[in-house]
């Protein structure tokens, strides 16, 4: 993807997107032994970067296209972009999600008037569904992750970041699907004087770490982590810029997790998800690697259920 | 108190303090009825706005008085205040706290390096060995709202909000002790062109709303909230300019604040302390009071203990 394609994007979504703050703290410095920046899309719109992706993939359909809507399937952050940026935008946004989904995510998707069709929990009916809405009413389907247009839109944290930055030495991105670590990677390819990426990932779903081993994409057997957005699996668009771009994969347990979560609770008073605080964590755990570096991090997102802490 | 008083006061602590950013958000905003801007003093140092006053009223010290160090009695964040802003100017601090505090409180203000002194949980006690330490040591005694240089140090808060937004109609703020409403009352005066100022109190300690009934300092016979930071009565330094420049005081219930304080950590992604959300809480209970006006909101602090929440 070139330079001018992300220029373009963010020129694009600007009018439908915060530029959210730079937090930075002396105190998580001095414990992390590294100058940080933490780029805090929790303050983002919906409260997740989610909502830049989804909207530069609408504001790329034709008139006709957005005219029949927009599919997708997720019960998580992108559900609500979807929704909320459709909204903004006066189209109208199918979620198909799994019966299971908690009230909470239905609800949220509800209040950015997200038209919620429910299907069984695999994700083969999920797909279905998706295809049966997409030939029912025309609607184009957006992908959460595997999305060039997605790609791109999630990387202009990135270069906002770059932007007051310039110089950083490495920016440290939760993976998930794998579209905010693509679209970081080549913000940060294009933006960047010499800065690196480096993705964080729980041990419980190291599916990234293990693509960039096997060269494939791999999958997760359990998902068994605390970071509830980062357990689905990389895609045939994300995975060649990620192998192409990103430096590598820290693990971290569920442990760390938690612990760097309440750090930035505490310290920084602001609210960040599990899913945020793998960055934090990976930079934590490995010390040495980003000692006296200056490291953005891009805080994901600030979605949580106050009623469901792991405190 | 005079307007350069405020002006160099705020130039004196200006390097020892944050200019704390001024959040706003469309859907607070819609749920008010009106337009709010929320001055977020828990990112300040130490995590509330008492580091202002704390500041201020070390730095009119002279070199002698400093050499002997402070001392205060406060089981809050002005201990914590006090504790770091000494540090910071290399004062010793003595902190006289009831020995029944929490745990965390004491770490908290050995964290920033005061020496604490524990005493019997009684209001004599803590002044019997706040005098006893100031006469063996020389230190000078510096109460956490009673004091002129603290006021005016709170005060400058709501001067940075009121040089962003210098057209705000109302500025509300959490009456504890009354030195951040005292301060916030001088500085609306003196830098608003047309700024009222209102206290929010709860009602199960509304000792300022009764004080300011019947013309006398009044106390409180229980002190059963969860706002813990306002449980504290009137001295005889703040209650006259709260007399003579605040407009009034709106009481709220327990289940308003709880239900405030969510409201902000849900949709603004940031931590605030019950005694922050009381001010939030009062602009929702008094909607009419409010409507379409333009409101400051002195976020007075975010120092939660995340074991015990309210949610």
């Amino acid at each position: 993807m070139q330079k001018n394609v992300l220029i373009e994007c963010h020129q694009r979504i600007a009018p439908f997107i915060h530029e959210t703050p730079i937090f930075t703290s002396h105190l998580l410095n001095g414990i992390a032994g590294t100058e940080l920046f933490f780029k805090c899309e929790n303050f983002q719109r919906m409260g997740a970067y989610k909502m830049r992706g989804a909207t530069n993939a609408i504001l790329q359909l034709t008139e006709g296209q957005r005219a029949k809507g927009v599919v997708t399937h997720s019960s998580g952050n992108f559900a609500q972009a979807l929704s909320l940026a459709a909204k903004s935008l006066g189209v109208k946004a199918y979620i198909v999600m799994p019966s299971s989904a908690p009230q909470v995510k239905k609800d949220a998707v509800k209040g950015y008037s997200g038209t919620i069709i429910e299907c069984v929990p695999t994700l083969a009916a999920r797909n279905a569904m998706a295809r049966e809405i997409q030939s029912k009413t025309g609607a184009t389907f957006i992908h959460p992750s595997n999305d060039l247009n997605v790609i791109a839109g999630q990387g202009t944290a990135c270069m906002e970041l770059l932007r007051e930055q310039p110089d950083l030495d490495v920016v440290v991105v939760p993976v998930g699907g794998g579209g905010l670590i693509a679209g970081t990677a080549l913000a940060a390819h294009h933006f960047g004087t010499h800065c690196k990426v480096v993705g964080a990932e729980p041990f419980e779903v190291d599916d990234a770490y293990r693509s960039l081993k096997s060269g494939k994409i791999e999958s997760n057997d359990t998902t068994n982590t605390i970071a509830d957005g980062l357990k689905t699996q990389l895609g045939d668009k994300s995975f060649p810029l990620i192998q192409k771009y990103v430096e590598g994969i820290v693990r971290v347990g569920e442990d760390e997790i938690i612990e760097a979560m309440k750090l930035v609770w505490e310290r920084m008073k602001i609210i960040i998800e599990p899913s945020s605080a793998v960055a934090f964590a990976a930079v934590l755990r490995k010390k040495n690697r980003f000692i006296d570096k200056k490291v953005g991090i891009i805080i994901s997102g600030g979605n949580v259920d106050l009623k469901n802490l792991p405190f």
